[in-house]
């Protein structure tokens, strides 16, 4: 929990001190919320309890993880609204994930359906990783950049930049 | 109100039974109360009532929906946090829709200034779609993709994708 | 305040009278509270208290702006959800936002590390302009476009339309 705080305040240059990030960070809030969830859903078969909890962590912080989705330790999620994590996500440690990101599915395939991140994977705001695909290690996926393919590790993905008329 | 449910099944491969259904999705949800400010707006005239009720739906679930837009049968808001769907949009029936997509104006059209939208067409996440154009039957709208003129049916609009450096 | 909801109902043909955007724009409710959270947190240095008020806000509206950030008159933050306003931000008078758009960060920066904007600013749904960077008065900043470097004054920035396939 300390190594999850000090990430943060890594990650963070906003963040102040623990107690600020416990009251009054989203993520940091969602992300406690799921790991019982999780636990509930997937050990304790109770799927419908899982989704319950998450139905009113999505309520109250904007931020919708499935229970059933895999992650791995010290996700930091910031800001966080309007985030979404489908059923078969799986993410490695130490991952960053901006608002309105989507790590999602394409519609086309059932099963297996979204995304594998690696360790250590920035996805910027409002990012779509769609598909069942793979993200390598340390990979930067920037803002509003549409991802439908997989991506080496330590490469860089960034959205189209505006066009000044 | 079963025909609804059964195509959300075929829909979301997520979806396990009716009752998870209806208990937390909050795209049928808000889709339910739409029905009711939606009656109450333009049949009753009571727009302060209408607009209330769309407001509590936003607060709760994130999603907006304009009391006095007009939408047809089974449409499927998925996830759905931060979805804007203005005044004067018309949509079809059998439409998806998913989360952070907007039906919007450009502000530089009074009057009709949302879009029209077809049966079954499908806006991916985070899309916009803007000013009074004309999406046809089946189109495909891909995550964040920016359409501004009117797309013929069947067509496909796909978002640029992410360039790997 | 009179001006402020003079000038809402010029840039929005949805709002139809005083009472209504007082009651059901959550834009203007954010941006009271911030008003109130800023004194507290930069003023009278009760930083947790102002944090708390804007965690709330975002709780309830779905819309976050960091206290300490600089704000001028008439900010109007239509729809507004998802909507991330950075603590180093600065904004000018009668400025739009639209909902999903981002103030943010690069990740790469300490201290000044999100943008300042002039006058007359209008950021399009979904924009993400981060670091840094100056933007001009008057400049338009359309959906979804990602904004990386200073734009001059009087400028449009677009994000890159869907292509049809």
């Amino acid at each position: 929990m300390l190594s999850f705080l000090r990430s943060i305040k890594e990650r963070d240059p906003a963040a102040r001190h623990n107690l600020q990030i416990i009251l009054f960070y989203p993520g940091v809030k969602a992300i406690f919320w799921y790991r019982i969830a999780h636990f509930l859903y997937v050990k304790l078969k109770l799927k419908l309890m899982g989704e319950f909890i998450m139905f009113i962590v999505r309520m109250i912080h904007g931020i919708e993880i499935h229970p059933a989705a895999k992650i791995g330790k010290r996700l930091f999620i910031d800001h966080g609204s309007g985030v979404v994590i489908g059923e078969t996500t799986i993410i490695g440690n130490d991952c960053t994930i901006y608002q309105g990101a989507t790590l999602g599915g394409t519609g086309k395939e059932r099963c297996k359906r979204h995304p594998t991140l690696g360790n250590n994977v920035m996805v910027g705001a409002g990012a779509r990783i769609l598909g069942n695909i793979t993200i390598g290690d340390n990979v930067k996926v920037g803002a509003n950049a549409v991802v439908l393919d997989n991506v080496e590790a330590g490469k860089t993905v960034v959205g189209i930049k505006g066009r000044t008329l």
